[in-house]
This record gives C-alpha cells, structure tokens and sequence, in this order.
C-alpha cells in the first residue's frame, strides 16, 4: 500500500500552498470557506492526517523528541511541567529516544530553534505544551510534516477542525466534579470553588466540574475568583473571610490550583478556623507538607500517553496502516488525593 | 603553539593505557605509586589538563550538552536540580548550544547512555550531577576526551588529583554560617542544628558552617538528625519537642534542607510554638509558602557558571592558550532569604 499522504500531497491536489493547508488543520477561521471546503475533499481523498508523520518514528531505531522548557517562573506549581519532563525522558529512554530541550521566550522565536533544530536533523518529533488556538508552532509544524503531540488542549478551536491534531491533556473538569462530590459527601452543601479569572480554558474546564458536581446535588456555593500565586490568593481570602459569616456559611471550598488551596487554608486558620476542607488541584510538594487533598493530574501517564501518540502502543507491533482510527485525542482522568 | 595535550598522548608518554591516566585523575588510590608517579609526570611535561578539551567547544557553531535526569522522586528539595537545568537550558541557548537530557537508573547505565549519545554525535560535552569520589562516570569521560563539567565536589577526594577536574558547587558551608550568624544575633545564643546522619558529603559540609559560626561565638546547640523527608523530620521533632524544657531551650535552628525546616516549623507549632525562628536550605516553594527563611542555592549562578567552564566566559573572547590557570573549581556563594 502507498506511503502516508503528506502535506505536499493535499497542497497538490488541492491547489493550494503549504501553508493554506496548514491553516485549514490549525487556523480554519482565516480561510476561505470556498478554498477550506477544496482543502477538506483532497484532505478526505488521500485520507491525509497530520498525525500520520508520527508513525514512521516507529521504523526508527533512535530518534530525539524536542520540547520546549519554559523559564522557572518559581511558585507552587511550577513542579508539573518538569514531573512531566521527567517521567518523558525515562520512557523515552526504555524505547531509544532521547529528548533535547530548548527555551524560547515567545511564540516565534519558539519556531525559529524548531527551524534550526529539524534543519540540523536534531530533533526527529516535538511535544508541543500551553497550545491556543491558532497557535503559529502548531500550523508550522503541520506545514513541515514534523511529527507533533500536543500536551493540552487547542482551547477554544473549532471542534472537527481542531481534531486534526494529535493531543493529550488531563480531563481538569474530572478532577475538580470528584473533589466537589467529595466535600458534598464529606463536610455539607455549602462547597464554593475559588479559581482564576474567567477567560483560560484551563481554569474555566476546572470550574466546570465544580459546576456539575453541585447541580447534580442541587447544592449552592460561591465562587471567588484570584489571579494565580499564593500571597494574592491569600490576602483576598483574608479579606472575604474577615466578614462576618462568610467562613462560617462554608462547607468546603475546591480550588483550581494548590496556590488557591494554601492561600485560602493560611487564611482559614489566620481567621480562626483551622478546619476548613480545601481541595487543591496539582498534588504539588506543599499541599503534601501542608497535608491539603489535591487533585493529582498523574503526569507520568501523560509522559507514556504522548509517547504511545507518537510511536504507537509500547509492547505492541502496529503496522502502518493497521490502525483505521482517527488522530487520537487522549484525556487522562486524574486521581484524587486524600490527606 | 600546538593544540593541547589529550589524555592519548599522557599515555603514550608514560608507557601506560588511557584508563591508566583516568585512573590517577579519578581513582588514584587504585594505581600503584610508582605507575601514578611515571603519569604525574607525563602530565606535568604535556602540560596535560582534562578540562582543556572542553575549551574546543567554543569554536563550533552549536553544540550539544548532556545531563542526566534523575527520576522525579517527589518531596521538597527536587525542584533545585530542575531549576538547574531550566537555567542551564536558557544560558546555553543564547550562546547556541541546545541541552540533552538523558536517565539512567544507575552509574553503569549512564556510562552506556553516554557511550552512545558521544559515539553518534549526539552531544559534545557532559554535565555531570551527584558525581562521588572514584565514579565510574567521570573516568570514562576523561579516558574519552570528553569535555565536562561537574555539577558538585568530588567529596571525599584527595585534594591535589581531585583538583584536576573541573567543578563547580554550592558553598553549602558559607550558607549555614550566613544562617547561625543570623540567628545568634537577632535569636539568640542557643540555636541547633538540625541535620541528616553524619556521612553525606553535603550534609557534613553544611553542618560544618553551624559548629563555626557557633565556634566563632562561643555558643554552643544541641544537634539533631533525621534521613531526609518531611514526615520523619516532623514527627521527630514532635518526640524531642514533646520532652519538658526542650523547646524552650532552643533560641532557633538551622536545617540541612528545607523539608527539615518545616518539619521543625510544624513540630514547633504542634508543640505550642508558632515562633521558632528555622532556617531551611533550598528556598524551595514550600518554605515560601510558609514564610521560613532559608539558604537559597542560586541554580541560575551554577548553570552561568557551568557554561563559563565549558565554553570560557561569555562576552570575552579568550584565545585557547591565553589562560594559564589551573582548572576552574567554582565555589557559588549562596544567599540567606530572611522571611
């Protein structure tokens, strides 16, 4: 059977550049629809799928997997990013890949070290993290026909369009609907959450578990909202908790971070109440030394997860053009951790 | 001037293998003295430094650095080597050079990692983290020529063949002497130590900055020791604290770690005493999140300082036979955050 479709191949058929094709997978918006729909058919004709690429690492006996590492911005959760980098490495490393990092402070200077790197035949796939929607790294990597997986979510995308791409991403609204049933189930009705600004898929996906989790029960709880950080987390919650009923009207509170949880369980206790049921969501060293529950988001099920994306099933022997499924989009449950 | 000396040619002067010459730089103790003494002096004629190789690093393009990557074990202090390497990252790339990570469950298998990321090219230089006196690591990489760096003392080694490596470390001792001075003067004269079991080249030299700074002021303190880890260092200090008299014997303490601070901290508070005035050591984000000072080890300074080893100091150019100094042992002098 033929090889794979590639990118050049629906550019051809289509008619159009690279780079419209690209657009069409990753930005659909600022194409238009009567080149998008042309797109679409040679897309369907050669049964062409950006993921496709990954598969022939499979054939490789060593290949290296780029990844970008943010600076260390220090704070609470900081830790998640790096667990995963970790827990990749070693499984990389049990099936030959190696894995090379590399800073970049924006966007486009990120695509400028992936240009440098996959010209040099330095990296062989990347692992994308903290995409958006129409994420420039994203529309070049299809454009390259660089195998990519992408550690989130496209926040905000088009559904069918968006599930072009091959990504991996912990179901956030999992955790905060099971740390919600239980502060129902253990401490009363009264569970408020106390998360970011509306606005990040992140915190909003949070939020609604929350949200869930209390219809369901026909409960009622506040919602306060802090930018991430302890410090600010903890002032706001000392502010709100210094009015008269407001701590005492609280049965437990799920918060979208550890940062949340600690601020607003140093503010409990300042207030006089050290009891308050908090839940936190990261599982982070100082909710353990705090002994605050947390929602852990298992990182390194999202190490083998990405791997399994890129290679195929460990253990297992895929062919090709054995598996008719489409580009998966994988969402790890996480767990929660009870203190 | 010819190009410098490698370890190659030391062996053929001495009538010796190159695991001979790696031998007398590594492992002295395992090479008769007459044979070390015929090396030493095959050294000294050749003008022969290990380090020397990495200074060819500055006339390439780009490069490639390799570091281990421990697993991720949890707990408190984990985040220092990742600042480490999310600064290193940062630093290398703006000088052109990417960073590889690699694991490795122990000595051994790194040595084989490493055998084949320098045999296909894949890295040009090594930074070498938790190395000890004799390791099996740092000899295969004199005996290969290739450049490194280590992120640590060799503890344990004789002074004169130790210093033919290049290092760099944390003045451990300087940090815990910043902190006793800083308690005996705003605490008062009765302040402890709070320790791992004697024996860890780190643990001993952080322990040293206490007896001297305590020396220095005719004070004397009780001292404790627990195996790192937060729970155990807590619920130790919760026994000791719960003894009559002992808690209000102790002005304050200084701590081998951070997870020992709040172990202490939470001890202390359990016991009756929210005012103990500790001092950890990691500036981790558990101590900041609970306002304890702590010595903070400043990764950022130790990855500057590992690429001025590796590629001379940046923003000079040094010609490769400019500098007679010996190799660089770097000694980074860490801060006390007072909270």
């Amino acid at each position: 059977m033929a090889k794979p479709a590639t990118v050049e191949d629906v550019a051809r058929v289509a008619g159009v550049s690279r780079q419209t094709v690209s657009n069409v997978l990753n930005s659909p918006d600022i194409v238009r629809e009567e080149t998008r729909e042309r797109v679409q058919r040679a897309i369907s004709e050669l049964a062409y799928r950006p993921h496709a690429a990954a598969r022939r690492l499979r054939t490789r006996r060593s290949s290296t997997i780029g990844i970008h590492l943010d600076p260390y911005l220090g704070g609470i959760s900081g830790v998640i990013l790096d667990r995963f980098v970790h827990a990749l490495t070693e499984r990389a490393s049990e099936r030959g890949m190696r894995v090379l990092i590399y800073s970049a402070r924006s966007a486009d200077e990120e695509i400028e070290r992936l240009a440098d790197l996959v010209d040099g035949a330095e990296i062989d796939a990347v692992v994308v993290t903290g995409t958006f929607f129409g994420d420039p790294r994203t529309g070049w990597l299809i454009e390259r026909d660089v195998p990519f997986v992408s550690f989130g979510r496209p926040w905000g995308g088009d559904d069918v369009y968006g599930s072009a791409l091959a990504w991996i991403d912990v179901d956030g609204a999992a955790g905060t609907r099971a740390a919600t049933r239980h502060l129902l189930a253990s401490a009363g009705p009264r569970v408020g959450f106390f998360g970011w600004p509306s606005g990040s898929g992140t915190g909003d996906d949070r939020e609604s578990g929350w949200r869930q989790a209390m219809a369901e029960a026909g409960a009622t709880g506040p919602r306060f909202e802090a930018e991430d950080g302890l410090a600010g987390a903890r002032s706001l919650m000392s502010e709100i908790f210094a009015e008269p009923g407001v701590l005492d009207g609280l049965d437990g509170l799920v918060c979208v971070s550890d940062a949340h949880a600690v601020g607003a369980h140093l503010a409990a206790a300042d207030a006089g109440r050290r009891s308050l049921p908090v839940i936190g969501f990261d599982n982070t060293p100082v909710a353990e030394a705090l002994e605050i529950s947390s929602v852990e988001q298992s990182p390194e099920l999202v190490a083998a997860g990405v791997l399994n994306l890129l290679m195929g099933p460990s253990g297992h022997s895929v062919a090709p053009r054995d598996r008719a499924t489409p580009p998966e989009h994988v969402l790890v449950e996480p767990r929660l951790v009870l203190r």
